[in-house]
């Protein structure tokens, strides 16, 4: 167990690097978790940490009702939503959450980003749904985030005047969904501005779909890269 | 009384580079200050000095009337502005003015930020509100300020057709604000491009502050973040 | 043939950076590749792979209909298009594929960029044109960029919903049309938020295009820039 | 004269990442020149040489006829227009050219941007005015930017369907004045996105634009920032 948590702290405190390569956060507005496999617990960024002052060694391990279980700080406050996430999609081992701008403007004005690109059909299988508006202090962010992610392809979903939450197989696939989110919603975003993006239809998204998750890339899953 | 000076020196001048690092600032058209624990003093950017050359040797130390105590270059032509918070706003540590692009935008319609998302309502409690049309030169930068935060729970302000103005406990908590201002006011302004932001009830918005401010982060204050 | 295999791969490996400086891709979604000169062979990025693990030695080499020739990894997933046009464009030695965010949003509308920059008379010589939406899997990809690029000056084209490809007598060649096709979609983009902006005539922009095209830079062709 | 020449030659070198640092170029758009005071010579970019591979040693010697003096290469294609400019303007030292994205979209629309900022105001004194359209290959473009800048205040014109021009007492000065174009013409597109800017009155601006010419900085002309 151990050596599996060593690890995991390592891979969720590099991944925040790519948050901030990205511009998907500002200050210390956004984290990453994953799942210890085959444990009930997850390790998420410290609460109030700047992105520079991430070790491995100041990563949080909790428990899947988001107790802390090794660390001296707090952890994130978004922990509960994760726990929440984590305890309800077994399938899931990462949990990425940003105020990231574009996804969050889509966000406030509870907009679902409607699947007008080729990236976005291959990625998301659709639109980037809306969850509801729900306050810290719950498990009302969980249980939204789950809620809208069941009846969708789309491993990231808006969450009404907040923000975005992204799921993966693991927390690098979670990170990519996060960059992808952010992008896609920019780009559809700016299309808008000078008339209607012509739709493609259902069929050829479900066929990218397809593709995208089981060819592209070195192996079977569209996650997967190196 | 040395001491804290010259930790303050270094505070305020390696702060700068924050308002670098998130675009906030372009040639030499932004600055920080900060207030010296206990005495009638504030440290503050020379006037005109590129932030490649600003070193904790060349920040100027002055009295809260704007006058140079230390220094051998001109202090930042905002003193005034600076030192007239400082003498009526005693709880202020530190207090940081920028032309951030997205902030400077809402500032030249003399428009409010409207307070949309959950992030805002965390660090400004509220809409980010608009001070008068001042000139530099006397005190009316200064007071209209002091005259606008006084009404709100923002720790910023924008200067009508100017730029933003914010307030801290000290100098980081102020740039924080200047990061978080200029976030907020982009994802509010492209949210506005396509449809009308959602509302969040003033109770919700209530309760999401008390809680940012007296919980988040590893100790009692929101803007304390390591 | 070799050493001009191994030079290739270096410049297909090296010039990915380009895209990453210039903003012009996230993740791994965007490709270079370069014909190998008096070969039917073609050098491209592998499938998936990160930009920060590019090598010389990752690249893949293919013959024109797609087959992998060297190489470990899979081939990009957007060879086939690539390998379509090096068939079909002898004169063509280098492609490049971007989702790039303002000319993927004209894309996303099937909407060319109009010509209104002396900079794009310069190097496209009149507008960016737009081929039809096409599926993956087949020679759709392909026969839509050459058939569009055919009665057009630009070697730039968008396809719908999707993004760009450009083309260029080298891989230098290619991705500085990347460069400058996201440079002046997004400048028009802007120019378009707030009036309509005014034609060049047809005569001056034939002028510019000519004399860029053989007189700009230190030697005969606009595209040699060292 | 030669150590002129060479401290020049380093000056118009250096400068160049400026515009590279602020985005105001892409590839080898955009260039820098300097006069050599007290000679009728001006230092100036190679054509189509990347930034990154700009050398104190390759900068181009002119004379103000744009004849090369010393330098292998050949230099900018802009020289006609940056000479035509040093013939005319003796109070002028420094030249930048500049396709930067805002500038450019105002200037496709050929649309002077309205001063409606007290940084503005500052550096340019009321708006930035609009030249004519012009052909590269004769003096039109030297022409349309002497005659523009004639009847106003500021340091930089807006050329019609093509970018920006800007004067300074030095090649820094231009620079600044380049990059604060660029950064004003970027707030104000955005300001009136969401309405109309509000007026700054004329002797506001006229009193704003004093103060920064004779008092700002750490010497007596608002150009010198160190």
């Amino acid at each position: 167990m151990s050596t599996d948590i060593a690890r995991i702290r390592g891979e969720v405190c590099d991944l925040h690097a790519e948050l901030v390569r990205y511009n998907l956060v500002v200050w210390t507005a956004g984290n990453v978790s994953a799942r210890v496999p085959g444990e009930n617990l997850l390790v998420i960024k410290p609460s109030g940490v700047g992105y520079d002052e991430l070790t491995p060694e100041n990563m949080i391990v909790c428990d899947l009702d988001g107790n802390v279980v090794e660390g001296d700080l707090s952890p994130s406050s978004d922990t509960a939503a994760h726990a929440y996430v984590y305890r309800h999609m077994p399938e899931v081992g990462g949990v990425v959450h940003t105020h990231s701008t574009y996804a969050s403007a889509w966000a406030a004005r509870g907009e679902p980003v409607p699947c007008v690109l080729t990236a976005m059909a291959d990625e998301f299988g659709g639109e980037i749904p809306v969850g509801p508006f729900a306050l810290i202090g719950d498990d009302s962010i969980g249980r939204g985030i789950v809620e809208t992610l069941a009846g969708s392809n789309s491993p990231a979903v808006l969450m009404r005047n907040h923000g975005v939450f992204t799921i993966g197989k693991d927390a690098k696939a979670a990170v990519k969904a996060a960059v992808m989110a952010e992008d896609v919603a920019r780009t559809v975003h700016l299309a808008r501005e000078h008339g209607r993006p012509l739709p493609i239809e259902e069929r050829d998204i479900a066929s990218l779909y397809d593709r995208y998750q089981n060819v592209y890339g070195q192996s079977a899953k569209g996650e997967t890269t190196a």
